[in-house]
């Protein structure tokens, strides 16, 4: 049995403003970018069979389709980690499409992470399964509290094993940087930073500064979901999911795997991206566009290596080359990542890939085939090759 | 695109006993319910790929998969809706596997709800999504703050509708009663209860007395899932998913879907049955046994007439005639279900489920091919044909 490949393909896109203050519940924004990735489609809410979402998201299932004016809902699933689990709602609309469970599926997620629940606030303080909040205290007790404080530690092995330094993170955040300047739905539109910003801006968690952290945001994405034939009579290009896949790694624990035998956030990777090519039958050098997710603009560089676009070390150099800017060997969050344009959990990277894959995007890349979108790392992960 | 009928099987089965106070945490029963599924199946914890579970379960996947010592975990993924989600692992678990995301899918429910989070508590009080605490903010106000309170006004309706009364619950409980009765593993072993036990048990939100109610349990279940070419080397009988669907008709909302054209619990009933049994290419006289979510007994009776055993009033007609007895017409919860057995939020009833069609349930039913398992009622919901 193998993967539905291309069977399921992205027709509808729906993405808010990205703010520090919506102004509105997180209900309202998740009708918002669900009514309008259907509208995108062409389909009607008393189409939509399924929904897909994040256990972190606040927003029920049957109000969001309620409140959409949806029919008869037959498929619902959530999936946990937060933005370590934002390729996984796609995973479920596919296999939700491709076993006639449901034949439009709407993947979305909505928050107020700037004006409500913020993030980077103490883990003990997010609404996350009893288990790991237990877990949290014995981080929390040496004064990790925070997933910066905790991430950092395993980044800090990074760079003892690589010799990256804090000039390579630098290069990151300036490059990304000057993707979200030239994006107006970034919330860092026309504000691009030099290398001397990033060294002088304070530090948050050793190694990570201010500017390698994602930002907290408001704001909500949807993306509607239906199978390869149906999405040949709609009016907007087909994306389709070549491929998508989960992975955690024995002894991954939240953002604090430090029983595990390699603490870097490279492992969980390798996991997905095993699955990912094979699924896809492609190689990394197939990938035209990669968006990493950037909790923090640092663990970009385990991830290209885990992803196989370079060997294990060499990421400080692949981007010191300049491959990942808009006319490198391999454009990186063309959109300017969750550091530039905002902080989704990942779905706004998503977003990125469908607009990429369509040929619509702000920086769009030429003769773009096939879009590699990952998911927090340090967590359990998920990971799409969306393809034209 | 089909669902994968008959791809999917269950090949391993794990249950703790049932208390009000198992003396260990919930990460324990988890672990051990998961572990004892994979020691009756024959297949070692470094095989299972996929985890599913309910969102308002506390143990973490990733935790879960630590403890019994896995390898890597591909697929994971959570349902909403507490008991309304039951089955629904199931369908994941059977997606999972007949898309070649996971090999071994173990879908497990652990919880300490007596002597923990006691799920009979004010609504506002339950580790919920954000927008469902909103909502019950309507109903709080009027005194409605339990699950009890909520339902109860719809099958109020339920009985001004089709002249069901308090006797006829009776006949529901102690008929299940006298199940649990034969059934060691049932927390009501050796106690069944007369007519009028029931009708002399206090009211606690009027129609539903407390013997209406089902327990408040601590315990665990867990199930193994893997492909039908896998289940046939293995040790056990394979019982096959022939049908697992999820269904939640436009205005389903928590146990109080008061906006609803038909506040009576049964058209989510119907919603999955009709998947159910086109899935299955099986009609309601092919089921030998069904295992009805019972909450609260008297909700059995819209679920006889939603799931098609007969028509629209008539479930009253169909208990008092025996046909719910195991040697009846269609033996209903053979267990003891959730008022004589335990509440494991469903999942003990897809036990059961398990048990009947291996041929080796206390209360045995002879020749049983298909068995019908359901999940919580008023709610977004979902359901499993289960075949030998």
């Amino acid at each position: 049995m193998a993967f539905p490949r291309n069977k399921a393909a992205i027709v509808g896109l729906g993405v808010t403003e990205f703010s520090k203050n919506s102004g509105r519940s997180e209900m309202q924004l998740a009708v918002e970018a669900v009514a309008a990735a259907l509208s995108d489609a062409g389909i009607e809410p008393g189409e939509v069979g399924g929904l897909c979402t994040f256990t972190m998201d606040n927003n029920s299932e049957n109000e969001v389709f309620r409140n959409i004016g949806g029919k008869d809902l037959t498929f619902f699933s959530r999936i946990n980690y937060g933005g370590g689990g934002a390729c996984a709602p796609l995973l479920q609309a596919a296999m939700a499409v491709s076993s006639g469970v449901a034949d439009v599926v709407v993947c979305y997620r909505a928050m107020n992470e700037r004006s409500g629940q913020r993030f980077g606030s103490p883990t003990k303080s997010l609404p996350l399964p009893e288990s790991e909040l237990h877990l949290s205290a014995f981080t929390s007790l040496h004064g990790l509290q925070t997933g910066a404080a905790k991430l950092a530690i395993a980044m800090r092995r990074y760079m003892h094993e690589t010799g990256a330094t804090s000039e390579n993170f630098a290069d990151y955040a300036v490059a990304i940087r000057r993707h979200a300047a030239t994006n107006p739905n970034a919330f860092f539109y026309g504000k691009p930073i030099t290398r001397d910003d990033y060294l002088n801006s304070r530090m948050i968690a050793d190694p990570f500064r201010l500017l390698d952290c994602c930002q907290e945001s408001d704001g909500a994405v949807a993306v509607v979901v239906t199978s390869a034939e149906r999405a040949a009579s709609l009016r907007q290009k087909p994306v389709f999911i070549r491929a998508a896949a989960q992975g955690a790694p024995f002894g991954v624990m939240g953002l604090a795997s430090y029983y595990k035998s390699d603490i870097v956030p490279r492992q969980e990777c390798e996991l997905v991206a095993r699955q990912l090519y094979k699924m896809a039958d492609l190689k990394p050098q197939d990938i035209q566009v990669a968006i990493l997710y950037d909790h923090f603009g640092p663990a970009v560089l385990p991830a290209l290596e885990g992803y196989g676009f370079c060997a294990k070390g060499e990421a400080k150099d692949f981007i010191k080359n300049g491959n990942i800017e808009i006319d490198g060997g391999l454009p990186v969050n063309t959109h300017g990542g969750q550091l530039g344009e905002a902080y989704i959990h990942g779905m706004n990277g998503i977003a990125e890939g469908v607009r990429q894959i369509r040929g619509v995007a702000v920086n769009q890349v030429e003769c773009v085939e096939n879009v590699l979108v990952t998911a927090g790392t340090g967590l359990p992960t998920s990971g799409l090759i969306l393809g034209a």
